[in-house]
């Protein structure tokens, strides 16, 4: 039985705490709005991100971050991309000893371009972390709260660190592989928010499954591109965090980022597709980002490029699609990976 | 504008036809039934196949084998694996000048474990055949005679056939990629069909889309390397014709070998679901070569090998997929590329 904190209530985190909770480990849940530690505390739901779904009573939700940091040798972090700074440099002032921390965010900082990871490094000093592992894989919060199978992994540039992960998480419905290319697992997680959108565009102007599997095939191949330039392994991108992850996130209805593009897609603005969604759509701001890390590593991210137009640069959803289809006659693999 | 004959009029041979067609060709289509001929070449439909469409009027269809070998230079094969031998028998007898020979059937004949392309060099002499092309990609019949976009790859050892096929076939809805990895793209055509029956089993368990991207992403990557044994290029199975093609079978509701293992899942019998679709189902035929395959190649592939034992050896759905999800912790790398 281990002490483990997680920061961040939203779906992803609160199924992450019931997932360890279950293993019967000592959940500490932080959450910055009173009312929803109250309701997890006392009626054991969180109605607004896993609706109908009862959490073990074991799971015990905190406001106080200095309260969940003290109590735990393990810290997850568990908030959107654009908060991660913030809640770091509150947990680096308040630890005391050398913590595990362990991210479950998918998303690259515009502008500076770092990963979470390296996100972590700059706000948390070094003889506060043990290491730094990311949880990554195809694993809906909604599945995982319903104990259906899922596969996931625990990367990190230390092996020890990610088998303590590995032991925290496994049980019979939560697998757990380890890897060591971190950085492949983190731009595979956040890049793929890039293809749902354009997946979901594609649906939304009813294009169908084959144009959408041709715009996934396609991206999967792109963020292998830049990902390689970037020091990754290539075979990460085909495995859980890259393909798996990938197919999840542009086939089930449960992604958000999916929904949005498929919104933009049927003609809604961006202004009114992320005032209606109400969550944090993260493939926005990644589209950003890996715009500009095309540009910095001279890689070729048609998709990205395609999307960066639609969302910044007011191009029509269909005007992108259509031209990203009706390219040149070509040979598959030059096109597709050498270009 | 070109003479094609089309052989086979189901509805991925219909669509075949369709596009032909709509770029101008004369094309034939050749179908073993009067009655269907006869609503192809009157009522320009296929109701039985392409329910609701409507054919052009340009296309003309035929039950005479001589009669649409003589009209043609190209000769498109589309009949089920287990017709190929003896569509192709025919055509030997029939061809008086070596014509191309294309084929866009998915599968791997059990027991010789030939693919369709050696199939085909097995029946036709090689003085009537100027080369062989295989046509696959991710391309639901479906969706191709409403014109919604397209992507496909054409795949000969001749690059000047497929290039020629890439002609014929090329439009604005319908992009077609040349190929060299003839290998590779057969073995990645068929052998999805053996995922798509495994991924439609989860689905038909009700284990949710984490537990269906884990089962696509470790069936890319056994059917990877059995492809590796055979001398394919690994790329070819990141492209359109391995990972996209298995994405719309394991994803779509038009593939009937993903909607047969979600009746198997359900509960169902193997002879309840073979007799209940009225088409052929490809993946079952298929599961037994893969099995052949991975035996005499000495590769490991527990899906499919899971898959056979509920096909063959009466094993239940469930037994063989939590087997599958509950295997003992390891490195993903390790795991999925290397065993």
């Amino acid at each position: 039985m281990e002490k483990v904190s997680v920061f961040g209530a939203g779906s992803w985190g609160t199924a992450i705490a019931f997932v360890l909770s279950d293993n019967g480990h000592n959940c500490m849940l932080w959450t910055r709005k009173p009312d929803q530690c109250r309701e997890i505390n006392e009626q054991h739901t969180n109605e607004m991100y896993l609706p109908k779904i009862e959490l073990p009573t074991n799971l015990h939700a905190v406001t106080d971050v200095r309260e969940a940091v003290t109590h735990s040798d393990v810290l997850i972090i568990a908030v959107p991309t654009k908060g991660i700074r913030e809640i770091c440099g509150q947990l680096n002032r308040l630890i005391n000893e050398p913590k595990l921390i362990v991210h479950v965010s998918k998303g690259i900082e515009p502008d500076s371009l770092k990963r979470i990871s390296e996100m972590i490094e700059d706000e948390i000093d070094p003889e506060k972390r043990k290491a730094i592992v990311a949880l990554s894989g195809p694993s809906h919060a909604e599945e995982v709260v319903l104990r259906h199978p899922t596969t996931i992994t625990a990367a990190s540039l230390d092996a020890e660190a990610a088998i303590k992960v590995q032991d925290l998480f496994m049980n019979n419905y939560f697998r757990v592989y380890t890897h060591d290319d971190l950085i492949g697992v983190e731009i595979g997680g956040a890049l793929k928010n890039v293809i749902a959108l354009a997946a979901g565009i594609s649906d939304g102007l009813s294009y169908g499954d084959n144009a959408k599997a041709a715009l996934i095939t396609r991206g999967l191949a792109e963020i292998t591109r830049l990902g390689m330039k970037m020091g990754a392994n290539p075979l990460t991108f085909s495995g859980l965090t890259g393909l798996g992850d990938l197919i999840v996130t542009c086939t089930s209805i449960h992604s958000r980022n999916y929904k949005a593009g498929n919104l933009l897609g049927q003609g809604k603005t961006l202004d009114e597709v992320i005032s209606g969604m109400g969550m944090v759509i993260e493939g926005i701001r990644t589209t950003k980002a890996a715009h500009q890390l095309a540009v910095r590593h001279g890689v070729s991210m048609p998709l990205t490029e395609a999307l960066y137009t639609v969302l910044f640069e007011g191009e029509t959803p269909k005007q992108a699609v259509d031209q990203l289809m009706g390219r040149t006659k070509k040979q598959e693999i030059e096109d597709i990976f050498y270009k």
